[in-house]
């Protein structure tokens, strides 16, 4: 049972963000500026950086909404998803991409551990300032929609469909369409 | 040096805020309304629980600013901030804001780790479904702002005196008035 009184049968996040309209309004907003406007990275690679954080802070249910949505982004290489949640550094997603979940996985355990050769070889692959400030910025919201989600224990299902359907949902309507 | 390009001689935070304004205001919009909105918590008990929880990620910029802030919020009872900061369990905040720092300081070493006896242990001194919520989102929230100013490597001054003028100004103006 969650820690505080939550619409009934509303999973995750969204029980919170129901009963809490006004902090829920401003937390779409970024997650749809971070994950959906404009960056050097794809929306499938941002959301891939977004799995990747939730599932190293065990966070069930953000791992696989955001699987989910990565997935429905990918289309044909959805199988990816697979080496990104269990093996990301022998995965099939480029020398940026690994330099750049490096980074995330150091954010997640606490900012202060992201080197400076850190971002030294994720510019070398061909990361940007914005790639970097991105998954930093990913990686730390990830860091409070995590904890938002468990924090409270909210009800996560336990149904491969319903990550599915909520995945299409917000691979197609993004984060403010979705929620409203 | 920060890892990415930065406008120069902008502390902390504000630095990725004015490089990056699109994400930027809804941080600010979201921590205006978490920080300053309708709760049953005080905008000093809750700049409490930022300092708090930005002092157990050992960011050293919002530990300095939001303490900094409590302290002009709490006018006559400043003295407060150093017993929260050091030695929270015997600070003179009264059992209510002890326990809800302990579900904090959870939330900041992972959302699983709070627990049903955490929760009623602070329902017991008089927290609401409203108090736990905001004490669970402000560490959230907090674990993402820590690690963006420090997954940024971002400069932070390290004279009290401009820790004091920020704390004034986001005591008087709040989140969206002071960085806009």
């Amino acid at each position: 049972m969650a820690h505080i009184s939550l619409p009934e049968g509303v999973p995750g996040i969204s029980g919170p963000m129901r009963q809490y309209p006004e902090t829920a309004r401003h937390m779409n907003a970024l997650a749809e500026t971070l994950l959906r406007g404009p960056s050097s990275l794809s929306p499938a690679e941002r959301e891939m950086i977004a799995t990747y954080v939730s599932s190293q802070n065990d966070c069930y249910f953000c791992t696989n909404c955001h699987a989910a949505t990565a997935r429905h982004l990918l289309e044909d290489d959805r199988a990816i998803m697979e080496e990104v949640l269990h093996e990301p550094q022998s995965a099939n997603i480029g020398d940026k991409m690994k330099t750049l979940l490096v980074i995330a996985g150091k954010v997640q355990q606490g900012g202060r551990r992201v080197s400076d050769e850190d971002v030294a070889l994720a510019r070398s692959y061909g990361a940007d300032d914005q790639a970097i400030h991105d998954t930093v910025l990913i990686a730390a919201a990830f860091c409070m929609f995590n904890r938002y989600v468990d924090g409270l224990a909210t009800w996560a299902p336990h149904d491969s469909d319903v990550y599915d359907q909520i995945g299409e949902r917000l691979a197609q309507n993004g984060y403010v369409r979705s929620v409203s």
